[in-house]
């Protein structure tokens, strides 16, 4: 039995997930007439009290659509120096937008008002202009740390005061609000965009929506387009994303609990120096005395897979396809190693 | 009865291909897994003899990313005026590119090697470098007009000497090979990249493949990346495109050889001035005494839907869910105008 | 004796301009603490009736940096086909604005309000957005030919209407207003940005002035030092300016008579099949029966330059270095030919 | 008397600097015609062993240049985090070039060659391709430190070795050259490109020397003009670069000795908590106790000028206009805060 730890990106539909997929009514998605498309828009936008949504292949084009809509050239994005969107979205910061990227540290992958508006340029002819403040939640670099309502509120108060926009990466941003109990709807008011992932913790095979206002969710449309975002009878994939929205939400919270195992199981080897504070479904373990690569062989050899995150890190990610049984055997596994 | 006539884009999958979608293995095609995804770019790349391929959501995107792989900026794009890369990908060439073009004008949308020669920039610093030239066969806004491959050669020994780029936008590719005749791997070999949709004639869901070297195909990779197009799961989207090149490539034909009737019904009419030369699936008839919107508002009111193509033109395209009843309904409704 | 023809641009600097130059007070201008480029940035925004000026180191930097002001990705500039700003600046418009163009057909180089009308994109998907109109008067590719006031009323109309920006490209605007007798506040009126060279027919070594709006003149500070345009002790060369401004302008007269007398000179030649009518300071002559190149070579036997400007044209320019004793020995050599 | 210290770019130039400009043969740039651009340009690539060079209106527009030359969408330029080309080329980087930066921290602005090893990316689709490592030298926000060939020449082999790309921003590379006395030439043998001002310690009004080899000049030449760099009679300008590189180069020694001194008369100041190394002629003093804009207020109260250069720190930088009169003064006035 293979253990892949790799990713929340890696499950596979559910069987009632491929039934809804399978049975849902499309249409051509570039004329605006797929109801399944615009079924799952109109949910997920209610859902957090957005004017609309736009259903887009991936993650990355959701946010990068974001980014394109709020800068351009001579204009500049705040966000923390291990973000998603400046890491691992292939410089599509600078290529898609011609944007600038302000690098902020900070703890677990978070930053606050305070540092933000330490980095906001003056309007001078030598700097760009701030114009985007980005948040991921959770926080994947930060190992899937949480950032509370509490915290974003004075980044928004920032932000409108300086008219600066507000976008949240929440690809991953179901797990916060399991955890927190927080109301989708409270973070629709604190965000001028938010991009949330169907296909990582809530197992859709393809798909990302973009949340914003009615304006912007135009323009979007016309971006995901000339980005080639455009897909015609994607009623089937959004049918997963309804699906996932009315079925597979609560159930994030197995993943965390089974994180939490994972982590202690992980944090009781001698090889493991410390584990990052386990908030949702990542974990992030530091090594000593053994380098990434030659831990996850051995963990390979055991036919677990995780992935390399640092010069001395490693991350694992549990997911639906990560059951009770898979954790106690992944438990036995490591113990052998 | 809808008579849906504004693209071929509209099909739905039929019932053979909605089963090999929802059987298919799938896995994470980001992380290269998909059994299905690289089943269909094998199939693909070597029906057209090169050396691979990339799947992505859209023929959009096929092209775009083609031209970003030969261009960039103070670089130059040669192609037709009514080019769908230049009219219909919302100024993309430019926007993802940051490429020029040099637009010219041919009969049905055609170009040839001396026209291309003439329009080779000198190597100077006011003008950008010639650095690609793109075709498109089918031709769209030449009323789905054919290049053969006598047209094509001159044309790419021109770009070999020159050391300027070829990309043919195949995006009905199939259209014209059906017709000619000719085999999918001659044109595999005059083109550096070829770009082909799986959702317009050949009946697809959503999809396009865009087929080159090795070297290309893995930049092309990082390109779908940064542009959003990589997805998870799409071995679901994938099968059908194995489906349709095992099973409704010769059936092309048939939309053929209906467009040639609903030409000869428009063209009966009074209000039809001409109808371009039908040689696929793409019938655009010239107005006189009426204007596209009033003439397609009569249609409209008898359930035929079909686009504007022009201050007098209007476009019909025929496909897998327009069959022989659909036409001779068309007949009968044409005639009630 | 060298005759130069090849353009305005090649002219030096009188001796009372280089006095002025040497004697000119000067200071850091990335600081904005240079007098001299000051005042000739308000003596220049003054005369058009603009709110503010701005001193750049080309023609080609002072239209990119409106291009950048009125446009962006998915944004779409209207121009003639032959207009400087696509055919001369490298790509600029696409390379350092991300924008596409929309290219017009017009006689002499000039187009009109009903085909800018025409040309505007629908708002879709598919097409960028029409975001500016930019002109060029005089017009260099037709043959120095006039814009009348009576011609751009129309034209700032429509763009008034619509939303849209309206560009002039006047690197020899002051070429046209000693022959209409027009005011340049008139001008200033129906425009948001003009360009304006100083080292054409005005004689200046070096320099362009963007004009504008107090914004857009900010935002173009912002852009002209990102693209390196921002020098330090620039009043030696905006001196030059002044002076011109003061002594150099009505002398275009001259220039624009010898220019008509060159023309028919040229007229009577046997190779000529026609000469543009000559408007203003440029002399495009057709040739029949020789080509450009075998032309422009008997005449730099002759020490006469010149240059190409089309298959079968030849570009002559007359400025402040060419004068009546240059004329007549024009007529002589070519007389020879 | 005014003490302005903000920047060695205030300098006007000396009476043999203005009459070497105004006795300059000049002729048009943009043909490539103007002997004393060209006799610059082969004077300064000869000094530094290097095959061409290309005089251009700013530091900015050289080191931008570069930055397009070796990098583009998608490829990333590794430098300091304090490096002018990020900080102060108005996010030039990402708008010119659409590429993305890693940026380091460094003792004095400085980076090491394991640094970088460290920082350049995988061969991956979520990373840009490292591309370019770009230093500075001296370096500006490292109070005018200095890089020695000892440092270059690991950082120099990891880039070949790696096929990266190397550039250096030399703005005030011979305030370097001076105090070392290591060879041009031997700096030319370790870089693909070096841009040099003129306008800072060499004392010229304007411009700045792109270094590279015959075949990035020629491709230089083309992204100047797309820029709008490309002037027409710049030889009065060229000229003052060649005055200042026969007679300015080694008075340089004396901006360092009065830098030195300046530092030691901050130094002894109450609200000065530390003076960075003085290595050249850049002073850089962080205060307590009181604000950079208190402080500035009250030397302004002085008539003395600096600038603010981060939360606690402000910048000197002593220049041709600054000589020993000044100086004294300088401490006269001081004393009296």
């Amino acid at each position: 039995m293979l253990i892949d730890l790799r990713s929340d990106t890696v499950t596979r539909p559910t069987p009632g997930m491929k039934e809804a997929m399978f049975s849902a009514p499309v249409g051509d998605d570039v004329f605006g007439e797929d109801p399944t498309v615009n079924a799952l828009e109109e949910k997920i936008a209610q859902r957090f009290g957005m004017d609309a949504a736009l259903f887009c292949p991936s993650g990355t084009m959701t946010n990068q659509i974001a980014i394109r809509l709020h800068t351009g050239p001579q204009r500049e994005v705040v966000c923390h120096q291990h973000s998603h969107i400046y890491l691992y979205e292939g410089g599509g910061i600078m290529s898609n937008s011609m944007a600038s990227v302000k690098l902020l540290e900070g703890n677990l992958g978070k930053i606050t008002a305070s540092q933000i508006a330490a980095a906001i340029n003056p309007d001078d002819v030598h700097a760009p202009e701030t114009a985007l403040v980005s948040l991921e939640n959770t926080m994947n670099k930060g190992g899937g740390s949480i950032y509370t309502l509490a915290e974003i509120k004075p980044i928004h108060r920032l932000c409108k005061e300086k008219g600066i926009k507000l976008h949240l990466d929440g690809a991953r941003l179901f797990n916060a609000l399991v955890e927190t109990g927080e109301n989708p709807a409270d973070w629709g008011a604190h965000f001028d965009t938010i991009s949330i992932c169907l296909s990582k913790g809530l197992g859709c095979p393809v798909g990302s929506v973009l949340l914003g206002s009615k304006a912007d969710i135009k323009r979007a449309r016309k971006v995901r387009k000339v980005f080639g975002g455009g897909m015609r009878q994607a009623g089937f994939l959004a049918a997963a994303g309804i699906y996932a929205l009315d079925n597979q939400v609560e159930r994030l919270k197995e993943d965390h609990a089974r994180a939490r195992a994972l982590g202690e199981m992980l944090g009781s080897l001698s090889v493991v120096n410390e584990v990052f504070p386990v908030a949702t479904n990542i974990v992030i373990a530091r090594l000593e005395g053994v380098s990434p690569e030659d831990f996850m062989k051995k963990l390979a050899e055991k036919d677990i897979r995780s992935v390399k995150f640092g010069p001395d890190l490693v991350r694992f990610v549990t997911h639906h396809d990560f059951g009770n049984e898979q954790l106690e055997e992944f438990g036995r596994r490591v113990k052998e190693i």
